[in-house]
């Protein structure tokens, strides 16, 4: 049984870093741009490809995609072989021994596993905001938007390819405020849970 | 500024309990039932009637609700004014020294104050269900529909009086899953963030 920590995150909430911070502390290592490049590997999407859809959904609604599949044939769409293509790289890195995974639905892709603790790292929008400007900088997009727009693709992507509600709080064993509480903190209490 | 720790649970996750431990730990008041007996005192309502709906919803709709206050001639419904009640006395507990506060809508009531932490409590099903029997023991109705039952109402009841989603990771400061992590563990998370 390999223990795993999954880390799901808002926009601009720090969870990236605070999934780098506990790797390093409970030295592991930590996926996160490794597995777009991992999943070129596998799959021959191109990287910028696997960025742009790996975990934001393409603004269609249900319908725009059931008609989609249905003018399709009802084969499958990229998306659907780029979700497939991630999953197995998320199981495989799972199976290969202590990690943290960040973002790619891997809370609930490994649902169920024994050592799996799922965290969810979220902050109000005005921490998050300044954190934007701080770590990614302005752009023309005022950083409201950027937070609204990029919430929005994740959740309907999560919600899409895993039927669950994303940032509710029962589907992760532990969800903390990190504009409150501080990255540091996050990163403790995740450590001591491990 | 007192320090105060609110906690909501699912029915059966022992949030309760979790608050008890916390407030002992820390040798502070934990207000629960206290509240029923005081909001009972300061309105003259029944503690039965307080008990049934200080914190449940009584199945009706909202169109039913306005319905209802149009009926009434746009008055306030009983419901109505045991909620104003019973969000004073939390306003006066907060007011007046460091405390847990367990349920009641504490953590929207308090929202925005400075020293304020808000927790959430919750379990899978499973869990709760060993839980409830342990605790509450069996009744007539199985205990699966125990909870969805409660949780509902009470989910009903806070979207109703405080427009937001209950159970949702990003309106608590530390949401935590006591199933898995155990009662234990989450006592001295919370205390830590005290």
């Amino acid at each position: 049984m390999n223990r795993i920590i999954t880390i799901s995150r808002q926009f601009g909430s720090g969870g990236r870093t605070i999934g780098r911070m506990v790797a390093e502390r409970l030295n592991i290592p930590c996926y996160d741009s490794e597995i777009i490049d991992k999943v070129a590997e596998e799959s021959g999407f191109a990287k910028d490809y696997i960025e742009k859809h790996g975990e934001y959904s393409e603004y269609k609604s249900w319908l725009g995609k059931a008609l989609e599949h249905a003018g399709n044939g009802g084969n499958l769409s990229n998306q659907d072989r780029l979700w497939i293509a991630q999953r197995k790289v998320v199981c495989d890195l799972a199976d290969a021994g202590p990690c943290v995974i960040v973002g790619r639905c891997a809370d609930s892709i490994l649902k169920g596993r024994e050592g799996v603790v799922n965290v969810f790292i979220h902050a109000d929008k005005a921490a998050r905001a300044e954190r934007i400007v701080k770590v990614y900088g302005e752009t023309d997009i005022p950083v409201q938007k950027r937070i609204a727009d990029k919430d929005k693709r994740r959740s309907t992507y999560y919600k899409y390819y895993t039927d669950t509600k994303w940032g509710v709080a029962e589907n992760y064993h532990v969800a903390l405020d990190s504009g409150k509480l501080g990255l540091d903190k996050c990163v403790d209490i995740i450590v001591d849970l491990f």
